[in-house]
C-alpha cells in the first residue's frame, strides 16, 4: 500500500446551539482527521476541544483519523412525552442536532457522529452505518476525550469494573490521584483499573460556579464507559470496561455506541431536573404498561444486613449442592430471618400501615454458601426453605391486600440466572409475585468477565425484556448503573448500582453521601437506596454490629423525597417504626409516584431540598437532607396552588440533634401554609427535614397556626 | 502450623483380582503417603506403579501425599441391563471393586480410591465424600499417572482443548513429540498445549501384543481429560482442560471425578467389543425412553460440506443482524441448498428408499456470518430463509412418511443457544421433529473458555437432560468426546467428537482411519460419521474443489456396519446414488440397531471385521474395512443360527479397486450361507467389504451358489 501524504488538510468547524442558546457546540476535524467537539455554555468553555475516535482491534488503521467530512445535516427535534412513572408528568425532549458523516478514505468506511445539543446539556454518539468494509468489528478502546477548563472540584468514585458501592469523594481533579487508594474500600467483588480513573455519572463544580455532569444514556449492547485522567492537562478520556479478552465491545453494522453526556448549568438544581438522559433513550418499547405500578414496601431484609438474623437456614453445611442437599434433615439455626412466622409479622405491619408490597430475601435454599466460592449452581430461584411456607404466605399476604415481592440472588452466577429466568419468573406469576429484585454479589460467572462489560451488560438487559413478557417489574441490584433505560423499559422500576443504605449498617457512609446521589448515581434512574433508618445504633439490633447510621431520623424521612425512586422502601424493622409512629406517619403518607418535581435548593455534598406533588393529587412533599454542615434552609411555598389552603405537617430535626450522637432528636409541627408561605428550618449535620403538605377544607385547618 | 517428620511409613498393598482372574489390581500407598496403583494382564505388567492425586487451587497441601488408609472395602458386583439402542441387547457388568478410604491426616480430610476391575479392564475414580474441612473446592491439576511398561505404538492425535478433528498418527510413544507439529493440522478452532499431549481415547499396543486404550468414562459436571506423556519415563498424566482461569474443575463435596479406563487384552477384538465404558456409567435416567429411535437418514448436507451449495441464502450481507437485517429484501445467491424444492427431492427419495429421516442445514437465518466473528447472536433457531418453507416441507414430508430432523448450529455461541434452547426445542415439538443435529464449530463464547472445560461440558449435559424433557434426540457434533453417558442418557444418539467423513471434501482423510476410530472415538460412544460416499471425486460435485474421498465404495458400505452408531446417515447426493443402485442396496437393507455383535477380525490401522445380528431379526450385516495394505480377510459364518439357510449379498472391492485410482470398482455376488460356511476375501487399499445375511427359505435360495 501506497501512503500519500495529504497536502491540504480541510479543516471545516460545524456549529449548533441548543434552543435557549445557552450551550454551543462546534464541531470540527483537526490536523490529519481526527474528529474533535467542544461545548461552551453562556459564552464560557465548557469541554475544550476534544478529540473522538476508536480503536479497533486488529485493525491497522482504526477509526481515529483519516477522516474527511462527507456530509452535515443540522435538524431540530421538539416533543413532550408522558413516563410511566416520574418526577414530572410531562417530559419535553427539545433538542437542535448536528449529524456529521465522516469518511475515512484510506479504508473507504463511513461513521456518523450524532451531537444532540439540549437546553441542560448535549448527548453524542458514534453511529456505524451498514456499509462493505465495515461488518463485524471490535472496539479496543474508546477514545472519546472530556477536556475540562481546570482542575474542577469533582465528586467521584473509583473506576471499577464490578462495584459502584463507593463512598463519594470530594476532591480538586488534580487530588483523584492522592485519594484514590482510601477511596478503593473492600468489596465482595471489585477491579479498579487506574490510580485516576473515576466512574460516571461524574459531578464536578468549576471555581467560576459552573456545574459538569458527564455520563452516559442508552447503554444497550456495549460496555459501561468509566473515565481516565489525564491529571496534567484535565483531560478525560473513556475507558469502558473490558471483557475476559480485554476487548471492549464486539459490534456489527448497523449500529451504534451509547450517547455520551455532559450536562451543564450554572445553577446546581437544573443539574437534578435534567430529563436529558431519559430523552436520549428510545421511547417505551412497552404496549400495554398498566401493570407497572409505583411501590411501597417493607420487607425481611434489614435484619439480615445488620446480622440481626440470618438468610441461611442452617450452619450445618459448608457447602450445599441444590437437588442433592437435604435441608429437612438439616438442624434450623434459629437466626432464619424468613420464616413463615417472621413474614407474617411484617404482612400484619404493611397491611396495617398501608404498604403495597412486603419483599423476602432469604426464602430460598442455597444461602449457606451462596458467596465467595466461583458456585455456578447457587440458586434454583423456586425451592423454599423449610419453615417458608410460601403457599401459606401468599394467600396470607392475599388475605390482608398485600404484595408479596420475589426476591432472585443470582450470586452473579450468570449462566444458572438465565437458564433458571423463564422457571423462576413463571413460578413468580403462579404465585402472584409482580415484582423482583435481583442481586449480583460476587465475582461474574461466567468466570474472569466483569459486572460492567459489554456481555454482562447485556445480560441484565436481557433479564429486564424477558420480565417485561411476564409483566414483571425488576429492581436489580449490584447490576450496572442505569443510564436512563426506564424510559423505554419502564419495569425496570428501580436500580441500586451505587453504596446504599445497607452501608450503614457494614461501617457507615458519610453523612453527605445522601447529598451527592442524586448528582451522580440518580442521573441515569431511580435507586432503591431503602431509605427510613429509625434505629441508629446497629448494636441495639446485634450487639455484635458496632455500625452507626450517619443520620438523623428526619433525614431519613426525607430522603423519601429527594432519592427518587418510584419503588420506595421502608428498610427498619416493624418494632423499630413503632417506636416513633409519629415520626413514621411520614413514610405512610409520602408518594412513590408524581406530577411535578421543584428543586428548590441544592448544592453537592452540601444539601438538596426538592418538592414534588404526588400523582394525580394536589398534595405536596418537600424533602430536604443536610451534609455535615449545620444550615438553614430557606425555601418558598410558591408552588402551591394559588388561593388553596394546605395543612404542612413538618418533621425536622431537634434542635441538639447531630447524626453522631443525637440521630433520633426530631420535631413535629403542623402549620397552615399556601402559596405565599416561606420556612426558614434549620437541618443539623447529616440531618434534614420532610414535610409533607395536604390540601385542606378551611374547617381542617382550625386550631393549626399559620406559618 | 508445625510439620512431624513421618518416622514410620506405612506401606500398604490391596489387591483385587478381575472375575475372569486374567487382571490384578494393586494399590499401594508410596513414601509421604503417596497414593499408588499397577495394573497388570495375564500376570504381564500393563500399568507400572503410577501415582494419584490432585491439586488444588489456594491450598498449601493439596491432595497428593500425607494419605493414611484409614480402612479398604471390596466387594463385587454383577448385573445384566437391556440398552435402549446399542451393538448388544444385553450388557453384562460385572466387576470386582476395591473402595480405599484414605486420610490426609494433616487437614483433617478424607478421600476415597474406588477400583472397578471388569475382565476388560480397570475403572477409577477419586470420590470426595461430604465433610468438615472439604467442601468448595477447586482443582489446579488432576495427577493422575499412567504408567507405561515400554515404548507402545499409539494411535493418537494431538491434545487440543478445542477440537478432536485430527487425522490419526501411528507411531511409537518416543516419536509423538517428533510428529506433533505435523499432526495439528488446521481447524476453525483449536487450542493444543503441549508437545507430547494427546487426547482420549488414546489406543496403544505393546511389543509383547498387548493391546491398551486409556479413556475416561462418565464424564459429568468436570473437565475433559488429556494426557501429556513424559516421553523418557513413558509416563502419561492427566491433562485436565482448563477454563479461561486456568483452572480445571470447580467442585463441592460430596462429588466424584469421571472414571479414569483402561482397557487392555491380548486380542484387538475385544477392545473393540468392551462395553466398560458403558458399565461405568449410571443407569438410564429416562423414564419411558419408548421415544428414542435409531434413524437412518439422507440429507441437505454433502452438497455444502463439498461446496456445490450453500448454507447461507445470500451474498449480500457482511454481517448479519437478526431481527434487524432483512432476508425479504435481500437477493438470493442461487446456490442455497435449503430450498423448498431441493428439500423435497430429498423427501422423495427417503420415501422411495425407506429412510426415516431428512437432515437441512442451512434453513434457518443467519449462515451470512456464521463462525469466526465472535458473534454472540448468530442464530436463533426458529426462523426460516424466505426459500425454505418449514410448514411446506412439514406437511409434504408426513404425506410421505419421513420425519424431517432439526440442525441447530450453535457457532459455539453457547449462551446464545441457552437462551434460545426451550423455544427452539419447543419449536422442534410443534412442528414434529424427534431429532436434532447440533453444531459448535468456532471458539467458544463465553469468550476465552474451550470447548472441553468442565462449564462448556456442562452445557452439553444441560443440552443433552432438557432435551430429554422434551423427548428430543440429540446428535451432537463438535461437542466434547462421549465417555458412555449414552447409557444414562440415550437420547444423545450420536455424536460426531472427531474427524468425520466431511475432512474428505476438505482435503481428504487417510485411508485407515476407519479402522483406528472404533478403537479410539468409538469406545465412548456411537459416531455419526456420515458414511456412504460414492462419489470420490468431489470436483465432479464442485469444480473448485479437488479433494478425493480416500475409500471405496465398499468401504463406504462396510462403515455402516464397522463404525456403530444408530443414527446413520447415507451421506451422498440422491443423484450419486441413483448412478449404483445395485450397491445402495446395501444401504438400504443394513440394520442401525442390533441384537448382538461379534468382532471377527480387528487390529487398529489394518482392519476391522465385525457381524451384526440385525435388532428382533435372524439378519445379519458384515462389515469389513481395510487400511492401506490390501488383505484377504477370512472369515467363518459360524454365527450364524445352526441348521438354518441365508442368502448372503457380498459387496467387494472389485480386483483393481483401490482409494486413490479406483474407487468405484466393486464387485456384487449373492451366495447362500449356513452357519458352516467361510469366506475368504480379499480388500484393496482403503477398501473392504460389506455383506447382508438374510434368512431364507430354501425356495428362496434356487439358483444361488453356494459360498
Amino acid at each position: 500500500m501506497v501512503f500519500f501524504l495529504a497536502t491540504t488538510v480541510t479543516l471545516s468547524a460545524q456549529q449548533i446551539s441548543s434552543p435557549d442558546e445557552n450551550l454551543t457546540l462546534e464541531f470540527e476535524l483537526q490536523e490529519n482527521g481526527v474528529p474533535a467537539y467542544q461545548l461552551t455554555y453562556k459564552g464560557r468553555e465548557v469541554i475544550k476541544p476534544s478529540s473522538l475516535g476508536l480503536e479497533l482491534k486488529d485493525d491497522e488503521v482504526s477509526l481515529v483519523d483519516g477522516f474527511s467530512i462527507a456530509d452535515t445535516v443540522t435538524s431540530s427535534f421538539d416533543e413532550t412525552w408522558e413516563p410511566v412513572w416520574g418526577e414530572e408528568k410531562e417530559i419535553r425532549n427539545q433538542y437542535n442536532e448536528l449529524e456529521v458523516i465522516l469518511n475515512q478514505n484510506d479504508t473507504d468506511r463511513s461513521i456518523v457522529l450524532r451531537f444532540r445539543l439540549f437546553n441542560d446539556g448535549l448527548g453524542f454518539r458514534y453511529e456505524f452505518p451498514q456499509q462493505e468494509n465495515l461488518g463485524h468489528f471490535i472496539i479496543s478502546d474508546e477514545k472519546t476525550q472530556f477536556a475540562m477548563t481546570g482542575d474542577h472540584t469533582a465528586f467521584w468514585i473509583p473506576g471499577d469494573y464490578d462495584t459502584q458501592e463507593y463512598d463519594y469523594m470530594e476532591s480538586r481533579l488534580s487530588e483523584i490521584r492522592q485519594h484514590m487508594e482510601n477511596a478503593v474500600t473492600e468489596n465482595l467483588s471489585q477491579t479498579s483499573f487506574s490510580p485516576t480513573g473515576v466512574q460516571t455519572s461524574l459531578m464536578m463544580k468549576s471555581d467560576d460556579g459552573l456545574y459538569i455532569n458527564l455520563h452516559e444514556a442508552a447503554l444497550i449492547d456495549y460496555s459501561a464507559m468509566h473515565l481516565d485522567l489525564d491529571d496534567e492537562n484535565m483531560i478525560f478520556e473513556s475507558w469502558l470496561t473490558p471483557d475476559v479478552k480485554g476487548n471492549k465491545a464486539y459490534m456489527i453494522a448497523p449500529s451504534n455506541t451509547p450517547w455520551r453526556t455532559v450536562i451543564v448549568s450554572d445553577d446546581a438544581r437544573e443539574i437534578l431536573a435534567s430529563k436529558m438522559t431519559y430523552n436520549l433513550n428510545d421511547p417505551i418499547a412497552i404496549d400495554d404498561a398498566s401493570w407497572i405500578k409505583p411501590i411501597k414496601y417493607v420487607g425481611v431484609w434489614w435484619e439480615m444486613i445488620t446480622g440481626k438474623s440470618s438468610w441461611n437456614y442452617t450452619d450445618e453445611y459448608s457447602a450445599v449442592k441444590l437437588g442433592e442437599t437435604d435441608f429437612e434433615a438439616a438442624t434450623p439455626n434459629d437466626t432464619h430471618g424468613a420464616t413463615t412466622e417472621n413474614v407474617k409479622k411484617y404482612i400484619d405491619f404493611a397491611s396495617e400501615h398501608g404498604f403495597d408490597g412486603v419483599l423476602v430475601e432469604g426464602w430460598n435454599i442455597g444461602w449457606e454458601d451462596w458467596f465467595g466460592n466461583s458456585k455456578d449452581y447457587v440458586f434454583d430461584f423456586v425451592t423454599p426453605y423449610p419453615d417458608f411456607d410460601l403457599e401459606e404466605i401468599q394467600k396470607y399476604a392475599e388475605g390482608k391486600n398485600v404484595k408479596m415481592i420475589m426476591h432472585h440472588e443470582t450470586s452473579s452466577s450468570v449462566r444458572n440466572y438465565e437458564r433458571h429466568l423463564d422457571t423462576a419468573y413463571q413460578f413468580m406469576k403462579k404465585y402472584g409475585y409482580d415484582a423482583v429484585k435481583s442481586g449480583y454479589v460476587g465475582d461474574i460467572l461466567p468466570r474472569g468477565d466483569n459486572h460492567y462489560s459489554q456481555w454482562i451488560v447485556n445480560h441484565y438487559q436481557y433479564a429486564i425484556e424477558k420480565a417485561a413478557d411476564y409483566e414483571i417489574m425488576v429492581n436489580a441490584h449490584e447490576a450496572v448503573r442505569p443510564t436512563g433505560i426506564g424510559r423505554t423499559w419502564p419495569n425496570l422500576i428501580s436500580n441500586e448500582s451505587a453504596r446504599g443504605q445497607e452501608y450503614q449498617a457494614f461501617g457507615g457512609s458519610k453523612p453527605n453521601h445522601v447529598t451527592v446521589l442524586p448528582f451522580t448515581r440518580l442521573i441515569g434512574g431511580p435507586m432503591d437506596y431503602t431509605p427510613g433508618i429509625f434505629e441508629m445504633d446497629i448494636s441495639k439490633l446485634n450487639p455484635n454490629n458496632d455500625s452507626h447510621v450517619n443520620s438523623t431520623i428526619a433525614n431519613q424521612l426525607a430522603l423519601y423525597v429527594t432519592l427518587y425512586s418510584p419503588l420506595q422502601m421502608a428498610a427498619d424493622l416493624p418494632e423499630n417504626y413503632m417506636r416513633f409512629m409519629d415520626a413514621f406517619q411520614f413514610i405512610k403518607d409520602v408518594g412513590v409516584d408524581w406530577d411535578e418535581s421543584i428543586y428548590l435548593e441544592a448544592e453537592p455534598g452540601d444539601y438538596v431540598t426538592v418538592a414534588r406533588k404526588e400523582k394525580g393529587t394536589n398534595d405536596w412533599f418537600v424533602g430536604n437532607v443536610n451534609g455535615e454542615t449545620p444550615r438553614t434552609s430557606k425555601i418558598s411555598f410558591d408552588f402551591l396552588e394559588k388561593g388553596k389552603t394546605y395543612v404542612a405537617t413538618i418533621y425536622s430535626d431537634a434542635k441538639d440533634a447531630h447524626y453522631k450522637d443525637n440521630p433520633q432528636a426530631y420535631k413535629i409541627r403542623k402549620v397552615v401554609v399556601n402559596n405565599r408561605s416561606e420556612l426558614s428550618q434549620r437541618s443539623v449535620p447529616g440531618g434534614g427535614y420532610a414535610i409533607s403538605i395536604l390540601e385542606a377544607e378551611k374547617s381542617e385547618t382550625r386550631g393549626i397556626k399559620k406559618l
